[in-house]
C-alpha cells in the first residue's frame, strides 16, 4: 500500500528541519509517481512548520515547488509518461466536481483543496507531506507540464511565486501600454516584475528601498518609484492601470490606491492578515477596487509554465542542499535571498 | 448680471441656518433657470454646514437633490424649454473634455467637477450656493429631466441618494437572479434596497438592528440578515453575488466581505473615511474586490431617473417647510427619519 521515503521535516513548531522518513502511497490508476529533482522554498513552508498560522500539523515536511521526472504512471494516466519532466505546485487534490473546479479554480474549491503538504491525506489517512523529499505520487490532474527548454532548477519556484504573480495580471487582462506596479521585491514581487514585462506592460517597481532599483531594472521594471518619496508619489497620482501588491505582512495601502488610475485594481497576493486602515474615499473617488488573488487553478498554472517556456521565463534562484534548510529558513525569514532558494533534491538522495 | 433671491444659510460651523439673501447669475446662452420646488436633505448638508470634512465655505446654503420647473433658458438649450419638470444633484458644472468627461463621468472629471454647493463658482467668483433657495441657474448639461408620472417632492432625493445606490448596482450589472445584499438602511440603504428588488435581484437587508426588518420587506426586501447574529451570518456564508455597502461612518468590514461569492464585490458608497483593519485573507481567499462608487455621471442619472419612472420608484420621504430645516438636520444626525426629508420650497418663497 506504500513505501518509505526520505524526507526534510520539523517534529514540532520549535524543531529544526532533519532528516525522516515519510510513506508515500503506491500508485493508484490515475496517479503520476514523481522523482523529486528540486523543490522550492516558499514563505508559507516557514509558517507552516513554524505554526505560524497555528494549523500546523507534525511532523511537518513542506514544499510545493516541485520539479521531478515521472517514474511511473498508473494505468488510467494518459498524460504523463516515463521521463517527463513535471511539475506540483501548491494542490495535489480537489473534489473536481464544484463550481469552483469546474471553472478550473481548483484553488477555491468548495470542498476544500489539499494542500501539497498539511492537507488531509484522503489516501493513507493523516496529514500530506510536501516536496523535501525524494519522491511524491500526485493525482495527474494536479501534475504540470515543465518546459524543457527552461533551467529546470529555477522553474520550481514557478509552481508557487509564479503563478500566484502570473495568475493577477492574466485574470486581470494586462496588456501592452498598460502601466503596471509592482509593490514589495522579494520572491513574488521579482516574478511579477518578470510576467508584467513580459506581457508588454510599462513596469513599474514600487518600493520602500531606493538600493532595490538596479535590481529591478535588470528584472525588467521600466522604472522604479519609491514610496517614502512624496513628490515622485503625487507624480505618480492616478496614473496605474494595475497595480500587484506583494508585501507579505500588514501594511498600509492607502497611497497605492492613490496611485491607482479611475475603474482600476491593486491585487493583493502577500499579506493574509490585517492591514493598516484603508479609507473608504482612497476607492470610492475614482470607483477603484482592491481584490485578492490565491494561487491559480491547475488550467492556469499550466498556461504560466507554458508562458514561461516561450518567453524564456524563470526565476532568480540560490541553490541549497538539503541540510542547509535550517540557515536558508532564517534567511528568508531577514529577507535575506535573491530571489528564491531551491533545494537540489540530489543532496537528501545521496 | 445677478439676480438676489431668497436662500438658507449658515454664516458659520456653529451657526443655525437662516434665510438670507444670494446672487443668481443672469442666464448665460446654454443656461437654464430653475424655479425651485423642492430640495431633499442630504447628510452631506450637514457635514458640510458644520464643516466636518474641514472645507466648508461660507455663508453655506447646501442642497443638492433639486426638483424644480424651468422658467427660463438660454439661447442654445436646446433640451429644456420653459415649463419642463427637471432635477439638478450633486454637479453643476465639469472640463466636459477630459477623459472622464467624455465617458460620462463628470463626478471624476480631472480639472474637478463643480459641485452644486460649496463648489468653487466659475460666474460671478465665490463658491456655489446650492437648493435650500428659490432659483437656481444650471448649464443645461447639468439638468435633468424628472419623470411626471411620480410623485414629485418623492423624486428629489433621487438625485443623490438614488444614483449613489443605482450606480453601483448598475455598473456592477446586477441582474435577475443575483443575490444582492444592502448594508445600512438609511437615506441611501432603502434606495439600494427598491433599485435592487426592481432589477430583479434576491434583496437581502443587512443590518445590526432586528427592528428594521418589516420597514425592509415593505421597501422590497426578500429577507433581512441581521449581522450580530453569528449563525446567520454563518449560514449566508460565501452566498452573495453583490453586496452595497452604504454605512456612512467607520465600520467592521470583514464580516461582510466573508458573505461574499468568490469572484464578488462589494462597493461602498458611504464610509469615506478610514474603515477598520481590513484582513487581507478576507479577499485574497476567494478572489473577492471591494471598490468604492461616487454618485453616478450625468447620463447615468437620467438612466436612473427614466428607471424610476418606468418602475415606480421613488423615495420615502418627510416633508418640512424651511424654517424646520435646523431639526432636521438633528434628526439626521440621530437616524430619525424615514428616510429623507424633503424641504417644500413653497415655505421659503412665501
Amino acid at each position: 500500500m506504500s513505501t518509505k521515503i526520505k524526507a526534510y521535516g520539523a517534529q514540532d513548531s520549535k524543531a529544526d528541519l532533519k532528516e525522516m522518513t515519510i510513506e508515500r502511497r503506491d500508485l493508484n490508476s490515475n496517479d503520476v509517481k514523481i522523482d523529486i529533482l528540486y523543490c522550492g522554498v516558499c514563505h508559507s513552508d516557514i509558517h507552516t512548520v513554524r505554526n505560524d498560522w497555528g494549523n500546523a500539523k507534525y511532523p511537518s515536511v513542506p514544499g510545493h515547488e516541485i520539479i521531478g521526472k515521472v517514474v511511473e504512471v498508473g494505468s488510467d494516466v494518459s498524460n504523463f509518461k516515463e521521463g517527463d519532466l513535471v511539475g506540483v505546485g501548491c494542490m495535489v487534490d480537489s473534489c473536481l466536481s464544484c463550481s469552483a473546479c469546474e471553472e478550473d479554480l481548483e484553488q477555491f474549491c468548495e470542498e476544500g483543496m489539499v494542500g501539497t503538504y498539511n492537507g488531509k491525506d484522503k489516501h493513507l489517512g493523516g496529514h500530506t507531506y510536501g516536496g523535501y523529499s525524494t519522491s511524491v505520487t500526485v493525482r495527474e490532474h494536479f501534475v504540470l507540464k515543465v518546459p524543457t527548454n527552461l533551467d529546470t532548477k529555477a522553474v520550481a519556484p514557478l509552481l508557487c511565486a509564479g503563478i500566484t504573480t502570473f495568475s493577477p495580471l492574466n485574470h486581470w487582462k494586462i496588456k501592452k501600454g498598460d502601466k503596471v506596479g509592482v509593490v514589495g521585491l522579494g520572491g513574488l514581487g521579482h516574478m511579477g516584475i518578470k510576467f508584467a514585462a513580459a506581457m508588454g506592460a510599462e513596469t513599474i517597481m514600487i518600493t520602500t528601498s531606493p538600493e532595490k532599483a538596479e535590481d529591478a531594472k535588470r528584472l525588467g521594471a521600466d522604472g522604479v518609484l519609491i514610496s517614502k518619496d512624496e513628490d515622485a508619489m503625487k507624480e505618480h497620482r492616478g496614473s496605474f492601470d494595475f497595480i500587484l501588491n506583494t508585501v507579505p505582512v500588514k501594511h498600509d495601502v492607502n497611497p497605492y490606491l492613490q496611485l491607482l488610475k479611475r475603474d482600476s485594481t491593486m491585487v493583493m497576493v502577500g499579506a493574509i492578515e490585517p492591514l493598516e486602515p484603508m479609507n473608504g474615499g482612497n476607492i470610492i473617488i475614482g470607483r477603484k477596487s482592491i481584490a485578492g488573488s490565491l494561487i491559480g487553478g491547475i488550467k492556469e498554472t499550466q498556461e504560466m509554465l507554458d508562458f514561461c517556456g516561450e518567453n524564456d521565463i524563470v526565476c532568480d534562484v540560490e541553490m541549497i542542499n538539503m541540510d542547509e534548510i535550517n540557515t536558508a529558513f532564517d534567511r528568508v525569514t531577514d529577507g535575506d535571498v535573491k530571489y528564491r532558494f531551491v533545494i537540489d533534491m540530489q543532496s537528501l538522495k545521496n
